[in-house]
C-alpha cells in the first residue's frame, strides 16, 4: 500500500466554540501541560503526578475514598469498569432508565449476565424515588445504578432519596457523573455513593480519554468477595489498585500525557474552588434559559429538574434542525448537539460545561441563534440578550 | 476535603532519554499536534482526521483491511479487544507462551471462559512451530494467538509457519504487535494475520493511550457469526465499526487529542518510509549489540531471534541492578527497564524504539553504562564505542 505524504497536512482544527454535549473547550494551560515530554510510567516524577492527580480527584468527588483514580479510557470505559467489577453472572442489578445513558447501563448489565431490574422513567423528567422503591421491593439487587446528569435530555436526577432506597435494599449505589462532575455539587461521601465515575471532556474541560472513578469501602468489599474473576483484565480494579496503590505493581502503561492534562484541569478547578465553579455554571445556565425563553422557545425539562451544564431546548415548529446546527458551526464556529433517540429533530442540546460555561458564550450563542432563527422565518420574540443581561445584573 | 493549590506546581517532567520497554521519546511534532484545540468528535474536520488516521494505520500494518482503527485504550486494551470479540465461552483458544505477554493472553482467555490450549516455550527463545503443530493437533482452536515481539525477553517470533498452522487448524491467527509495529517488518496481509493490535508508545513514538488494531475478513466473519453478545460494550467491535465506518454512528467520545498525536506520529513514519525505518532500527540495534558484546556482556537471546527494538542484556555477576538503573536515570537521564518475572535482576531491557532508535542514544547509553560498570568495579573490556562505530562505518 502506497501513501503520498503530501496528502496529509498539519493538524489544524481551527477555533470551535464547544457548546454541545461534550467535549467542552479545553484551556491553553491544559493543552500545554499535555504537551510536556512523555516520560516512563514508573518514573519517580510520574509517580508523583499520579499521587497528585488522585488527591485532586478526591477533592473533586468530595470523597476520602483512597481508591480514586482515572481509568485509562473514556467516560464509557468508566461505566463499564463500574459494572464489570461489581456484577457477577446472575446478580440482580437495578437500573433507572430515563435516557440514552441509562439504556447503556442496562445493555452492559445484560452483557455481563446480570439480572436486570428496570426502573423506567419518562425521558426529560427525573426518576421518582417512589417508583424506584416500588420496583425494588421484594427484590435483592446487588447494585442500584442511575445517571446523575442525563446528557441525552438535560435532566438532573436528585440522589439523596434513592441513595437511601439503595442502601435499605442492601444494594451498592452506583452513579454516572459523566456530565455532572465539576459543574454541580456531587458530594460522594455526604450522599453515600458507593461508586461514581465520570469523563474528562465535560465539566472538567480536559480532552476526552480518561474516566475518573471512585470506589468506596462497600464497593471494595464487594470486589474482594467476588466468586468469579472480573471478566475484563484491562478494567480489573483489583489489579489497578496494585498499580495506583503503594505497591506500584505494573499493570498497563498509563496514558502519561493525558494524565498530565487531567492534573492541570483539576488544578484549575481547585484554584477556582468548587463552590465558585458550581455558582458560575448555575449563573450562565440561568442567563441562557432567560434568553431562550425570552425568544419564546421552550425548555424540554421542567425548571426544578434542569441541569446547569446541559440545556435541552425544544426546536420550534417548522425549523430545520440540521440547517440551523450547520449554520451555527460554519458561520459562527459554534458546536451544539442534536437530540438522540426519540428526541432526534426535537431538541437542541446546548452545553455550558467547564471552560465553555461563560457569559461570552451565552451571549454569542443567543445572538447567533436569534439571527439564524430570524433568517429561517421562525416566529420568535425580541429581547433575549436583555433578559440574559438582567440575570447577570442581579449578582 | 481541602486542597492547598500552592502544593501543585506546573508539570515539568524534565528531559528523559527513554530507552526502556516503552514509552519511547515522542517528537516535538507529535506533542505539538496533540496540543491543537480539542473539537467535537462528530465535527467534520475530526471525521477527516479519523479517515486519514485509518489510511495511515493501514499503511503501517501493511493491510487493506477496511476495519483498521485505534481503540480508545492502551496496548493492553488492544489485547483485550481482540480476545473479547472473538472468544465465546467454551471456545478453544491456543496461546503461545514464552514471556509475560503470552501469560497475559492466557489470563484473558480464562476470564472469558475460553478453553485454553497452552503452547509453552522457553523464556528468551522463540516458539518452535513444530511445538505448536503438536499441541494443536486433534484440537479445534477457534483462535491461535502469539506475541510477535515479547517485550519481557526481547525475542522476535517468526510468524509465517505458525500462520499456516493456524489456518490449517481452522483457527484465526491473532498477533500481538505492541512492541514490533513500526520497528520491524510485519506485513499483516502478506503473512495472513487475521487480527493484530499494537500500542502507540513503542515504535510509533506517540504517547500511550491508543491501541491500533486491524480485523481481517475472517475475523469480521467470526464477529458476525457470534452466538452470544460481546461481553464488553466499550470494546464491542460491531459497534465500533458503525462509528468508524460510513455510518458514523455515535458510540463513545473518541480521545480527540490522542488521535491528533497518533496521526502525526504515523505521518512521520510515512515520511521516513517503512523500509528506511526498519533499516534504522536494525542498524542501531546492531551497533548497540556490538558495543555490549565488546564490553564482554552477553545478550539473553540468540542472535537470530533478537528483536531490534528491545535488547535484553544479561546483568554481569555481582552488579547491582537497581543501583545501575538508578544512576542511569539520575546521572544521565536515561531510562531502561529491568527484568520481569523470573528475569528480574537478571537482565536489563534496553529499548531502541521509534524516535528513540538513534545513533546518538546508542553512544550515550554505551558510554554511560561503561562508566557506571567501571565505577561498580565490574570486569568489563574496553572498546565498546569503537565496535559500535564500526557498525555504522559499514553502511
Amino acid at each position: 500500500m502506497n501513501i503520498n505524504t503530501n496528502d496529509f497536512k498539519d493538524i489544524n482544527p481551527g477555533d470551535r466554540v464547544l457548546m454541545g454535549p461534550g467535549p467542552s473547550n479545553v484551556s491553553a494551560r491544559v493543552l500545554q501541560a499535555m504537551s510536556a515530554p512523555c516520560i516512563g510510567h514508573l518514573d519517580p516524577y510520574f509517580l508523583s503526578v499520579m499521587d497528585e492527580t488522585q488527591l485532586l480527584l478526591k477533592y473533586l468527588f468530595q470523597t476520602e475514598n483512597p481508591f480514586t483514580i482515572p481509568v485509562s479510557g473514556t467516560g464509557s470505559a468508566g461505566m463499564e469498569t463500574s459494572f464489570v467489577n461489581l456484577v457477577e453472572p446472575g446478580a440482580e442489578v437495578a437500573v433507572c432508565i430515563n435516557g440514552v445513558f441509562g439504556l447503556r447501563m442496562a445493555d452492559i448489565v445484560r452483557r455481563l449476565g446480570g439480572q436486570l431490574i428496570r426502573v423506567d422513567g419518562e425521558w426529560g423528567r427525573a426518576i421518582d424515588p417512589e417508583a424506584v422503591r416500588k420496583v425494588v421491593r421484594g427484590k435483592n439487587p446487588k447494585v442500584l445504578a442511575l445517571v446523575h446528569a442525563e446528557t441525552s435530555t438535560g435532566v438532573c436526577q436528585p440522589l439523596e432519596d434513592i441513595a437511601n432506597i439503595a442502601h435499605e435494599a442492601g444494594a451498592l449505589f452506583l452513579v454516572d457523573m459523566v456530565t455532572s462532575l465539576g459543574g454541580i455539587d456531587v458530594a460522594v461521601d455526604r450522599i453515600g455513593i458507593d461508586v461514581a465515575y465520570s469523563g474528562t471532556q465535560k465539566c472538567i474541560s480536559c480532552p476526552p480519554g480518561l474516566a475518573p472513578i471512585t470506589f468506596g469501602p462497600a464497593a471494595i468489599k464487594a470486589l474482594e468477595s467476588r466468586k468469579s474473576p472480573v471478566v475484563s483484565w484491562y478494567l480489573d480494579m483489583s489489579m489497578l489498585r496494585s498499580y495506583w496503590g503503594a505497591e506500584r505493581k505494573y499493570h498497563h502503561t498509563a496514558p502519561i500525557n493525558m494524565i498530565y492534562a487531567l492534573r492541570e484541569a483539576l488544578r484549575i478547578i481547585a484554584e477556582e474552588g468548587l463552590e465558585a465553579r458550581f455558582a458560575r455554571h448555575k449563573l450562565n445556565h440561568r442567563a441562557l434559559v432567560a434568553g431562550i425563553e425570552a425568544m419564546g422557545l421552550a425548555m424540554l425539562v421542567p425548571e426544578s429538574e434542569r441541569l446547569p451544564m446541559l440545556n435541552a431546548v425544544c426546536i420550534p415548529e417548522g425549523v430545520n434542525d440540521m440547517k440551523v446546527r450547520k449554520a451555527l458551526l460554519t458561520d459562527f464556529g459554534i458546536e451544539i448537539g442534536g437530540g438522540l433517540g426519540n428526541l432526534q429533530g426535537k431538541i437542541w442540546r446546548v452545553g455550558l460545561m467547564g471552560h465553555s460555561s461563560s457569559r461570552k458564550n451565552v451571549f454569542l450563542f443567543l445572538s447567533a441563534l436569534e439571527t439564524l432563527l430570524n433568517a429561517e422565518g421562525a416566529k420568535i420574540k425580541t429581547g433575549a440578550l436583555k433578559e440574559a443581561s438582567a440575570v447577570y445584573a442581579e449578582t
